[in-house]
């Protein structure tokens, strides 16, 4: 690579008929089918030295300009990943302009390796994903569970003050349901087959919609009900080609954060309003600043009228601009049903995750027939929204682990505080100062065993807990603990109720250091 | 009825060959069909005045023994319970020794159905079951969605008190995972038919258990790791006859507050005893106090060994008696996997519910290998035991509504005080009243409609909301609140923190009155 960087050989395209080109490639017999696959009868050529391949470029003008460049890896590959053809050897590399841009990079595709929230969640002993008994379903051990616990805690708090209601709701329904709403008709491969109960059709849900319309429908909604923001951590079930399932990040069982609003026309704009600003105050809260959204409007085939369209269309513009959010339209690419304004944010790498979802749906009220009663006294049609801002707790819980490496904050830490002892001797002391914690409300464990304190300070460290409490001799005879913080290193000897009050201020604050 | 208890008609037992019977009984078809279905060859009849009918006994002596009698209702009932048959007039009466008897066992059924839960959820829009579109799955409705919200929270909390984990897993697995937990021999028919999903089937869960048992294998364990107590608020479904559903206690789909118990031999009796203290405990925490143990022991066809039954079986002996609690036992009455406790509580009409389970299971263990390494370095078996403390969520929340009758205590109400005014000019100031009480974490509700404050009161009561806060002009001016409690009736005027504190109180406390 070197030699030919130094060269500054140029790049030649030329182009050449399908049967110049086997002519030319005809001891080269992989290229000879790829040459049979392309279409239309010119192939394009590109050349440096005496090097020849096909290529539609375009190409630098010279091997000089490779400026930076990494040979990653080389791997075996079977022709065309098939395990019955020959392997062929797979040499991989990046180049870029410069060499600052090329370290950036490998330190950021080092950084993501090590933040590999597969790699990290057994470490940790977060989570586990089935395989023999259930490819992408997954299992939440202890510790993750404990994070979800405390991200669930919050999202219902959260809820709950910005004027949502929580339902919950079966995770099977008979085909009925599943015909009205017309998921058989067009979302039916995601689905998985039915079940039988008593002669009849049943699936499990892959969307929670149709069971909040089912609550709506039970008792007769007058315009002074509205709006109803009814919320729901839903388990749905999605089917996912095996190939494609990846940790927690492609799954076919997940926990939406789901809600649906449900509106007077005249409601729309301060709702959809009230939804991004509450959005945007949940992403902050998990420590993502850096939100963009893609806006996206109706396609050539649509249900629902133009006004409507128009209405919801303004009032997705008018909300993200007055966040004064980054944005950008994708004309024509809502679904049919309506338009949406979907968020991605970025993680502590850079990285772009689509997160959050702002749908409007004029399906559903029409094929359920949804009403309210005007203030006129007459029936009317109400606006659905529906909205998603984690997503999923299962991909959420994917990028949270990347985003922080595993680190997290101490509200959501499962550990907040390990315990360690220098001798026997602090036993005790220490078991009486975990009963505290515990009792003010923090998640800690004691390490007594019998180990060096630099083994045990070690696995504390690779648990990644936020607060070592080293106990000594001193600590007993000072009633104090001898503070380490993952992030802020020695703190010194600390009162055991001092140490109480700044943990405790840090959860309340939500404090979060990426 | 009357002139046959002045009578004092005697009963007369006699005995007849089912063809004497057939004779006797010639012109009553029905009354041939059962005799016909009657073991044996003898059938025994029951004589008084003129009226004698198959009866297997015993009887009062005479009629005249009948001190207190109520005819209950007169209902139309078809032969068999088939349509297809003749209507048969069906006449329901109730007799005691006594007045007093009779009048209590009255009042307890107008009492039972006045607070029967079905009725109960419709009036204040707790929840509904699915008819059409799946019955025996239920729908919370946001207002017993708050009161679920709340027991779970609280559950949650004493758990992690007691030393639990809380996990969550998946709804569905692979047959493979159904077979080894032996489900798919010993359970098929509570199971629902499988799903397809790339060629595999899976089933929906009727149990958590091999899903714990899936994170448990995840990783090897020492017996410094046990005991692990694992909990999870999973939903599991379960086939029942369409024709035994009933409300929230008899449902298709239901949220078990499930855990298990995973330690070794020497930890059984101290776990078991922890596991009962618990039980009873959450059982007060909710305002039943009266609770029986029943004890099943090992059946004649069992797996696992004697020794482990014997140390199972006087685990849980030790700690009913620890607890001087009442117990029955069912003497060979246990599952073929391990004997067990199940606790029945009274709730407030003295009506016995069955409800907690402790469930030892010798079967689990064995089927999926389960091992932790002893202090020997030694692989072992470790105890497994299932619990439910609640037994399921819907069934647990219907018979809450029939104890308090939806008078929820002020820690469980989903609406904790309702502000009422009396005329249009307090709007502003109720409104921040509202805030004020929101920010401090109480659940309130405005009722600003312009209508009669008595009309406001009365539908409040219906609502059976703890506290009504009335205010008037002199409130306004007073920066005070008129309380009125559901308990206590009026209290006055207080001030707004005064009230608060009061609520906070009460919540902390949780106190319950019934």
């Amino acid at each position: 690579m070197a030699e030919i960087v130094k060269a500054k050989l140029p790049f030649e395209k030329s182009e050449m008929s399908k049967s110049e080109a086997k002519k030319f490639f005809k001891s080269a017999k992989y290229k000879l089918e790829i040459i049979d696959e392309l279409e239309g009868d010119v192939v394009t050529i590109y050349k440096h030295g005496d090097f020849a391949d096909l290529c539609r470029g375009p190409h630098i003008k010279n091997t000089g300009e490779i400026k930076a460049f990494k040979l990653l890896k080389v791997a075996g590959a079977y022709w065309r990943g098939d395990a019955k053809n020959q392997m062929l050897q797979r040499i991989y590399g990046t180049a870029f302009a410069d060499k600052k841009a090329l370290e950036d990079y490998l330190k950021l595709i080092e950084e993501a390796e090590k933040r590999d929230h597969r790699v990290i969640g057994t470490q940790l002993d977060l989570f586990s994903t089935m395989e023999e008994y259930g490819a992408g379903l997954v299992l939440w051990h202890p510790k993750g569970a404990r994070i979800r616990d405390a991200i669930e805690t919050f999202w219902k708090e959260q809820h709950y003050k910005n004027g949502y209601d929580i339902l919950y709701t079966p995770h099977i329904g008979r085909s009925t349901l599943w015909d009205t709403s017309g998921h058989l008709s067009f979302y039916k491969d995601s689905m998985y087959s039915s079940m039988d109960i008593d002669g009849q059709d049943y699936y499990i849900k892959p969307m929670n919609c149709p069971f909040h319309i089912q609550i709506y429908q039970k008792t007769v909604h007058s315009y002074r009900d509205l709006p109803l923001r009814w919320a729901e951590l839903g388990t749905v079930y999605r089917y996912e080609k095996s190939g494609v399932l990846m940790g927690l990040l492609r799954v076919r069982g997940f926990t939406q954060d789901d809600a649906h609003i449900i509106c007077t026309p005249d409601q729309v704009s301060s709702e959809i309003k009230e939804v991004l600003r509450f959005s945007l105050s949940m992403w902050k809260a998990f420590g993502f600043t850096d939100v963009k959204a893609y806006l996206a409007t109706r396609p050539e085939k649509a249900v629902g009228e133009e006004a409507q369209w128009d209405r919801a269309i303004s009032a997705l513009k008018d909300a993200v601009e007055q966040e004064k959010l980054a944005y950008e339209l994708d004309e024509g690419g809502g679904a049919f049903y309506g338009p949406k304004i979907d968020l991605k944010v970025k993680d502590a790498l850079g990285r772009e995750w689509q997160m959050t979802t702002i749908q409007f749906d004029f399906n559903l009220p029409e094929r359920f027939d949804m009403n309210f009663i005007g203030s006129d006294g007459k029936k009317q049609r109400p606006y659905m929204v529906h909205r998603a801002l984690l997503g999923s707790l299962e991909r959420f819980f994917g990028v949270l682990i990347e985003h922080y490496g595993g680190a997290f904050p101490l509200w959501l830490a499962p550990v907040q505080a390990k315990i360690l002892i220098i001798s026997d001797a602090q036993a005790e002391y220490a078991k009486k100062l975990m009963s505290k914690l515990r009792e003010s409300g923090l998640r800690a464990e004691l390490d007594d065993r019998s180990e060096k304190l630099g083994l045990k300070i070690r696995e504390a460290q690779l648990q990644k807990v936020p607060y070592m409490l080293i106990i000594g001799a001193k600590e007993v005879e000072a009633s104090s603990v001898a503070v380490r913080s993952r992030n802020k290193g020695d703190l010194g000897a600390m009162e055991i109720e001092k140490f109480i009050e700044m943990a405790r201020e840090e959860i309340r604050s939500r404090k979060s250091e990426v």
